[in-house]
């Protein structure tokens, strides 16, 4: 190891290669909270933080956590974080790659035997996917201190709780708040994730810097008009639920279309009683929204609801739209997008700053500390796949940058 | 009887009452081909026909035909058929009015011991819905010559062929062929019928004289664009599958509402992988198209056909087109069209002409005869549902002008 120049991609890619085999099945990679893969994939992130000359634990939620003391013991920290579960049938880099990276990074450090002006901790996050107990962020939660301890109450899919899995694992779930983060104790939170989108493939970049993780609205819609028979009712008579729905798909890509990262998605939608000879007289769908701001996102919410109000009143069709779900954004604080963009920019590389679309573990860590991202390019924008792909030169880009922002990083107060 | 004035509204509802008992089920109304409850179907036309003063007969293919003499034994007759059987939780009146009406109208006739210069025959089709054996129209294809004799392997959903329910039924498979009428024994094919649509309700009139039964092209279609996740892929660099097929049936409808009596319906639209976070990669759905003139039906065809081409191209997705089925119109007769016109202003009815969207036994017996239909006024346009009604005011209305276009009529040739 001490003949290899730190970062280096190839490492990288080869621990990814090893965490993606702390999996459920063999021939994929699926790995939940507090489950045996886990255990196994903590082990190795617990001996690479060691390696890299950090001491190294499992805290009270079982997030890996290393810590890398700065040029005297007990500074406040640089928190370098992402997370170690997986979607079911995941890529191997969403979550993982910032893990690994930083580890990466400080084991350049340490190399050359630099310390900083301030301590490094590198988090590997126990659940972000939120996959066994339905629920997502619960490592972040637990280290911001916003864990909701209803959520020990929740079980898998097997009925196991997530208190029982705690004790299972050899955690104690009474002892959860104890993984929580003063504010103080950190400068800030910064994490090294793939982009999980197209943008920066599209423009030949790679790694970008992240303005905001996005927040959304997702609403269920269900129009109600009349069905009736294809053959015998004039187009006039139509009171025809799913041409109405058309009508709104096409408002919601209008509306998201007219603002800059704005983005609406109808993904889901099932027309009722659906044979090809029926008029439909229901249809029910989907609609996501995200907005790398929270005005622009109700602006947009506001927009779509004005639209299908307008298209049902028109149609003559009944209109009933539930809000099922809205998250605030969590903005990335503009000292950092600076630094890390000056970063990126001393590397050589065109400073593309980009909203997140997907959610990630600093809409938690954001109420203890100030959020920056850094984006690394994926294949075809494809992630939440065994398709999920980065090259090893990006790989290695990304982490000397991301070393590059770690080693000038001036603390806002500091 | 003596005392009844005919033709009765009253009793024309009764009959469809008592032919409603006939029925698979206590508590709704299902009446297939070859059953039971066709046998008990068939004894009461029989017995209506009879007691009307008709001589009456089951023909080979299972048909109830019934025979009023002209004003000498063996004239070519004016045909008044429509059908016996039922689709599945059926209405009432969908076939089995015209069957009552025509007895209505030669009873009638018989009870002041009226003779024609014609003879008329009145008959109950034995199939038309196609429900058991899933192939229409059996009945009076037999009757048109037309009947396929493959027909005759086709299997029931118990397993049932055609040809071992016609012996079970007490019929020769290889008989059907007797069924068969010429041309030169019919002057016209004329058949009494609920709109199943809501036009004549909405302009407030009894009944309509059909123009055409439309004929219909149906197409399943595909597109392909590029699944992604709702929340990464800007809006410019989606390909959304789910966009693309909502422009598509906002295109059916424009085309189909473009020109009069042209009817479009998307009535099935399925989205994958169908989830609320991810951006549709693939559409499938069905396209039903109808038309009173086939230059109409085509033509709106090709301008579907090619508007979906364009948005196909534009969006980057590609498209797959398939033809499922495709049937011509039956037109009806313009020399009919006028009796019947001039019958129901005889009435003081306006004269109101429209297409019927869905299929009629007129479609087979075109091969062997000038068609003509009189469409009754139903209910909200419902059909092929237990909630199909229509007014006792409007039967008796309707038999009224059926019988005065009956007593009018006029053969073409004659």
């Amino acid at each position: 190891m001490g003949a290899l120049v730190v970062p280096s991609g190839a490492r990288i890619m080869e621990r990814c290669e090893a965490l993606a085999r702390c999996s459920e099945q063999p021939d994929g990679l699926t790995r939940v909270y507090l489950s045996p893969e886990q255990r196994a994939a903590n082990a190795l992130v617990l001996g690479w933080m060691q390696e890299a000359g950090m001491s190294a634990r499992l805290d009270a939620a079982g997030n890996a956590v290393g810590r890398y003391e700065g040029d005297r013991p007990g500074l406040p920290c640089l928190m370098l974080g992402s997370h170690l579960d997986t979607v079911r049938d995941a890529g191997r880099y969403d979550g993982m790659l910032g893990v690994v990276c930083g580890i990466e990074c400080v084991a350049a450090l340490s190399s050359r035997n630099r310390r900083l002006p301030f301590a490094l901790e590198v988090v590997g996050f126990a659940d972000e996917e939120g996959v066994r107990f339905n629920a997502t962020l619960l490592g972040s939660r637990a280290v911001a201190g916003t864990f909701d301890r209803a959520n020990l109450d929740r079980a898998d899919r097997e009925g196991i709780t997530m208190r029982e899995a705690m004790r299972s694992f050899g955690l104690d779930p009474d002892a959860i708040g104890q993984a929580a983060r003063r504010r103080q104790d950190l400068l800030a939170y910064a994490e090294l994730h793939i982009e999980q989108g197209p943008v920066l493939e599209e423009e030949g970049l790679p790694v970008g810097v992240v303005t905001a993780i996005n927040g959304g609205n997702r609403f269920s819609v269900e129009l109600t008009g009349m069905a009736g028979h294809a053959g015998t009712v004039p187009m006039g008579l139509r009171r025809d639920a799913l041409a109405a729905a058309a009508e709104c798909v096409m408002a919601v890509e209008l509306i998201a279309g007219s603002e800059r990262e704005l983005v609406g998605t109808v993904g889901k939608i099932e027309a009722l009683p659906g044979a090809i000879n029926v008029i439909p007289g229901r249809v029910r769908f989907s609609v996501d929204v995200r907005a790398p701001t929270d005005a622009q996102r109700e602006r947009a919410a506001e927009a779509i609801r004005g639209a299908f109000a307008d298209i049902a009143r028109r149609r003559q069709v009944t209109l009933d739209l539930q809000l099922l779900w809205e998250a605030k954004t969590a903005p990335c604080a503009s000292w950092l997008q600076d630094q890390i963009g000056a970063a990126i920019a001393a590397e050589n590389i065109g400073v593309r700053r980009l909203p997140s679309g997907a959610g990630h573990d600093g809409m938690a860590m954001i109420a203890i500390a100030d959020v920056g991202m850094l984006f690394v390019r994926c294949k075809d924008g494809i992630s939440h796949n065994p398709a999920e792909a980065i090259t090893e030169a990006d790989a290695g880009t990304a982490a000397r940058a991301f070393l590059r922002f770690i080693e000038h990083f001036r603390a806002r107060h500091g």
